[in-house]
């Protein structure tokens, strides 16, 4: 290979593909740099990926999947070495494509507590990707929530760094399927959640102690436990240290330590920004450079031009053996994914719906709704007269999560005309429902495209103290909402937010907020609504938790239902009527307000300060969810009480459904420290088990807890596990412990071994 | 000596002492362990220290040094050694004690930028301390702010390290004085006001490169240049090691590599918290061998007894070894104190006030007064007719700091008649002005005490979510304020916050917020006020920067007191009137909302978020201030354009006063790294110089800025300076930079030696 072909291998493009070979560029919005050369020339060297076929414009599948077949065929038959590129796509909650399958957000994916359906959901959505010539899905997101503030909240799966990587394995393991011919991509790596204020790219300060402990655990679990093929640094620097630029993290932690033996592909423009957001070299060719040193193998997409990677080596800031490294990297990934084989992809065979899918996007949303309040009033009688109102009511929007096609659609401005969105809370209600009423009451926002957001490549830029959200705050929709529920029995508030990337929402990636209060005038009316004396069912939905302000306590009932996705009205509905019996139990704690962030339940003592702060806390904490029937915790047993360092802790409950109704039950296995020679946090999620009990059934649960897992990061940055007493705590959320005991670990302390035991099985 | 006798030099014992040697003893809120044995035992070997012999409870001053002399004889008479004890008190906001000096708060001192004036008035506070036998003062507080939710942020300096770390210098000079017979005591090491969510002792989440450019550095600066003898560690955990039993922090890096040669005492109950807050071992003799096996010498004050080192000696947690070498460190303090050449103190010699004192107290609370706007309104003519309004303007106890001794009372509900306070604001215009009428508005608090504050050293704490601050709600006194305001010229609007440990307040230790809103209902008291349409001055005193949601742009001005002291009201007076042109420059930026924190001048890029978060940024910045003159920056001079690893760089620039009264200045240098192996700030100070103008008078300023200050902390923990282009900025605040030019370093990345140039000069 000549040198040309090599740096060809390190790059992708951004096009938006035509049928006839016409490819137009994509332009991306956060980096300086701009693309001169012609297509041809970009290609006439080979091509590593090509970013999103399908997923930057609305194109119908079978015309995308020939402009894809055909791009691959000038690569494979025009150029001298005729290597086909590895198409890639968002797969974060459905193939982002137009006509695939309206998947619910992570943040409902996580609430489900089911890791088994995620499998099955994600094996779908693998499955339409393949169907459309994907060999790489930019999914799952690993980022451990921290600070709700964060737009990118909606993406994550959980507060619990266990959760997470559980819900991960399962993730990767459905999407890659047994022969890893798609590739899963773990991100953003690492830490990306804890930004300063919240705010996105914004630096992340950490030691690693507490990176290891609570940010790399699900990437680690994923890497070795569900064998993912792909990792995408992200865009922050931690500790000063830009992620795109690490060699720690990425050579001697993923790949070294770790064992991963897969692709480290740059997010967006990842690699130029290490110049022009973050001032570690002052050419293209050096980002190139420090990426590449690092463990970076792919450019996603190819802003800076692989050209670089080729400026880099005659400056002499890479060797030819650096670059050897990194390219047969990209070659063994398109051996192992076929690409060499048949790089085409039949037409004929594209599918992206089926009724599979519908059921397993229809199952994650109804098992991940919350039902956080309820005051004898649900489940509500089909005869029951509704008053339907508020702006979440009949937008399909509201339903759908940042990575959805329609959602990032809003910024790059593209005609959206035939994307399928799906039926509203409105449409799905009057199904279930015999009378139902309508109106809107107010709007979220006034409007939603960007208004020329600054994305901060000056140094010395002026910071607009006028700049704000399009909020509306008109009112005047009050006084029918007001008539609509004062002619009805019950009325269903329906508020929450709209996702939307670098601010065409109020959620989403780069949509980040200063307060945790419902956008625009919603608490308002939702006061108005309260205030006619009807009972009020609050439904919420979004992309992240909002306080009520105290309406909490003064409304009849709250069912959280995030970005649940196009069966998510359906689901709700369902709840509403009592068709189903919510199941989902929180995996992010709602702080009380935005002033009390960040607050996560596995804090440590200490986090509540001194004296304890009046505001700390969440009022609905990790874990909690109400069902429409009770459940009832026996005595727990605990096999041992005491183990040696490479034992097994077995515990053992027994939970019984004393309602009169079937219902689904998490039963979570926590863990503390009782001391240790490193602060640790006052509990820690180390295992759960959904169990669905008919009306009085009881059933027994068992958690078989590995040693290995009460390991923590100590100060040479290994995980061990020290000799001592821990408690185990089962109950029904964080803080509802039903049944509390100690058990001794026995020996000395021990350094994990690479292959640890990361998983506390049950059943 | 026996171990008895060792260990005893360990300890430290906080009692009300009485002149007829019948001691009581003072609890300690936070700690788990209660103390039993009698005085007589707890003095039999020695003692290490004695804690706040005067600053415990309202004793006359001439008593408290007779009883503290009757200890002293005690020790040194009925010990077989005869070995004095170390008398400590608080030193912060003046000798913290009935009837000393009244000084302002730590923010004022930062607020001044005018070093040479805090180490006049430390120099006061040393003298008033060694007057009263004092040989150690707790203070200064060198926390760097980041989070202005934190209580102690009134403890602070400044916002930015190199600022700190220079008035730092100052303060150390001027308590300890050329002799250093009086201990000053760097607090709280390390990080501290960084703390999750703000809140106090909680946990700090950062790695090393950040901790040692930005809150290391000022300790650095203290103890290498102010050679301060003495250092506390923080309560809190960074990365999950505890400050208190960090050999890295304390012995690593404090000891060896700056070549600390004084002593490292507890803060108060620091060792036992080990224990019982942070779970690092299940024994207090556990704790307090890990405390001094990381490096503290002395425990202040003794709550879990000197005994315990001798159970950890038993117990073999500690060797002899390891107590001889703490040991010494003590018995060469007291050397080198003199404490055996004259333990005891000249009662005739007590002086709590002078004349110069007050002078110095009103010089620093008239230079830290910051005037935020000023729409034609300042100064005001002495016929003005005034409406003095609010719940601040009558109050002295709003002057005054968490740790003046009348707020201390506060939380140990001491009885605090004949503690001497101060004039209000309203005494003060009252002098100053001949039409003056007032009217209290509303009140702050509902009351002073604490609702017994919960300390969380129960691991399964339940989180009372109904427990709130009682503010006061009451707006009855609004039509009062409203009629006053009415019958008068312009309305003095008196507003802010009131110092209290453990939230007897609503800012100071243990008192943090989730709101940066006036706390109670003042902000609806301020719009009621400018509602009138007269013209509206706000004085704003507290501990904390607050928001006025707006309102900034519709008063008349808004003039920013701090916590000025028992000489504050008359310098807020001689602002208002003009007899005071005021030069305080803001050190805390003030955030728009507590959902927007942390923010902070010298942040990256990045901290902006991408794109730049609508709610980014500060309206009044690091080093804002009016006043009554208008400056004039002319051209800057380098005098390289380049200068190599050792090399200086000169500066220069002409500042002129273009109005017609005379004003002081503050010229600011700050420097921004273009192009660095990590990431750096955008903006970072690197000198400043207050400078006196008359009118229109013009003066050169210069500053001479060693290479050496151009470092950061590289990946291997060291202080380096890499080759490259740096900006130099000078302006008269971090957003407004009047020059700008670029000058090249050359030469190879230097590791910085251990006597690296820490301080900018400039004249």
């Amino acid at each position: 290979m000549t040198i040309d072909e090599k740096v060809a291998q390190l790059g992708a493009q951004w096009l938006k593909l035509q049928a006839d070979g016409d490819h137009q560029t994509r332009e991306l919005e956060m980096t300086d740099s701009t693309q001169s050369s012609s297509l041809s020339e970009k290609l006439a060297h080979g091509l590593g990926q090509i970013t999103r076929p399908l997923g930057t414009v609305p194109v119908d599948a079978k015309e995308g999947v020939m402009a894809l077949n055909a791009l691959q065929k000038q690569l494979v038959e025009e150029t001298r070495l005729g290597i086909p590129a590895i198409p890639h796509e968002e797969c974060l909650v459905g193939l982002m494509a137009k006509g695939a399958t309206l998947c619910p957000s992570s943040l409902n994916y996580g609430h489900t507590w089911n890791p088994q359906l995620i499998e099955q959901l994600a094996e779908e959505i693998g499955d339409q990707a393949r169907s459309v010539g994907c060999k790489q899905g930019l999914a799952p997101v690993l980022d451990v929530s921290r600070d709700v503030r964060w737009g990118r909240t909606e993406e994550c799966l959980s507060e619990d760094p266990y959760h997470t990587g559980i819900m991960a394995i399962s993730y990767v393991k459905g999407l890659q399927g047994e022969k890893r011919d798609l590739y899963a991509t773990l991100k953003h790596f690492v830490g990306h959640s804890y930004s300063e204020g919240a705010r996105n790219h914004a630096p992340v300060h950490l030691g690693f102690k507490e990176l290891n402990d609570t940010f790399l655990l699900p990437f680690e679990m994923a890497v070795k436990l569900g064998n993912a093929a792909s990792v995408m640094p992200a865009y922050h620097d931690i500790d000063n240290e830009a992620c795109h630029a690490s060699h720690h993290l990425l050579t001697d932690v993923l790949r070294n330590q770790w064992g991963f033996d897969g692709l480290i592909v740059a997010d967006y423009g990842g690699i130029e920004l290490l110049k022009s957001h973050h001032a570690l070299t002052d050419t293209v060719e050096g980002a190139a450079a420090l990426a590449l040193k690092a463990g970076v193998d792919v450019e996603l997409p190819d802003d800076c031009t692989s050209s670089r990677f080729k400026q880099a080596l005659e400056k002499g800031l890479i060797s030819e053996a650096d670059l050897d490294e990194t390219v047969s990297r990209v070659l063994k990934a398109k051996f192992e994914l076929g690409l060499f084989e048949d790089p085409y992809t039949d037409v004929e065979s594209v599918c992206l719906t089926s009724d599979k899918a519908d059921a397993l996007a229809y199952q994650v949303a109804s098992e991940s709704i919350v039902l956080l309040e309820n005051r004898n009033t649900l489940p509500l009688a089909a005869q029951t007269k509704l008053a339907v109102v508020g702006p979440t009511a009949d937008d399909a929007m509201a339903l759908l999560g940042g990575y959805s096609f329609p959602v990032h659609l809003i910024l790059s401005k593209e005609e959206s005309d035939g994307v399928k969105v799906c039926p509203t809370i409105l449409d799905a209600l009057s199904q279930q429902f015999e009378h139902v009423s309508y109106a809107k009451g107010c709007d979220i926002l006034t409007e939603r495209h960007a208004n020329a957001p600054v994305f901060p490549g000056d140094v010395n830029m002026v910071i607009d103290h006028e700049a704000k959200w399009p909020l509306s705050e008109d009112i005047t929709g009050f006084a029918e909402m007001e008539s609509t529920i004062n002619a009805a029995e019950v009325a269903i508030v329906c508020v929450g937010d709209l996702a939307g990337l670098f601010q065409t929402g109020t959620v989403g990636e780069g949509s980040d907020v200063d307060s945790l209060e419902l956008p625009g005038v919603q608490l308002n009316m939702l006061q108005r609504a309260v205030d006619t004396g009807k009972p009020v069912v609050v439904v919420m939905t979004g992309g992240r938790p909002y306080n009520l302000g105290g309406l909490e306590d003064k409304v009849a009932a709250i069912v959280c239902g995030w970005a649940p996705g196009q069966e998510g009205a359906r689901a709700i509905a369902d709840v509403l009527c009592g068709v189903v019996n919510p199941s989902g139990r929180l995996t992010v704690s709602i702080p009380k307000s935005a002033g009390a962030v960040p607050y996560f339940y596995n804090h440590k003592l200490k986090s509540a300060g001194t004296p304890v702060a009046f505001h700390f806390g969440s009022k609905y904490g990790f874990g909690y969810g109400l069902s429409y029937t009770q459940f009832e915790y026996g005595e727990m047993t605990l096999a041992q009480s005491s183990v040696d360092m490479e034992g097994v802790i077995d515990v053992t409950i027994e939970v019984s459904n004393r309602g009169d109704v079937a219902g689904s039950e998490v039963v979570q296995l926590y863990v503390r420290d009782c001391v240790c020679s490193l602060v640790r946090p006052l509990k820690e999620l180390k295992g759960f088990n959904k169990v669905e009990l008919a009306a009085g059934e009881t059933k027994k649960v068992c958690f078989s807890l590995p040693v290995d897992m009460l390991n923590f990061t100590d100060y040479s940055g290994q995980r061990v596990v020290e000799a001592g007493e821990f408690e185990i705590m089962v109950g029904s959320s964080a803080d509802s412990i039903h049944q509390r005991a100690m058990v001794m670990v026995e020996g000395t302390k021990r350094v994990l071994p690479k292959q640890w035991r990361m998983v506390c099985e049950t059943r």
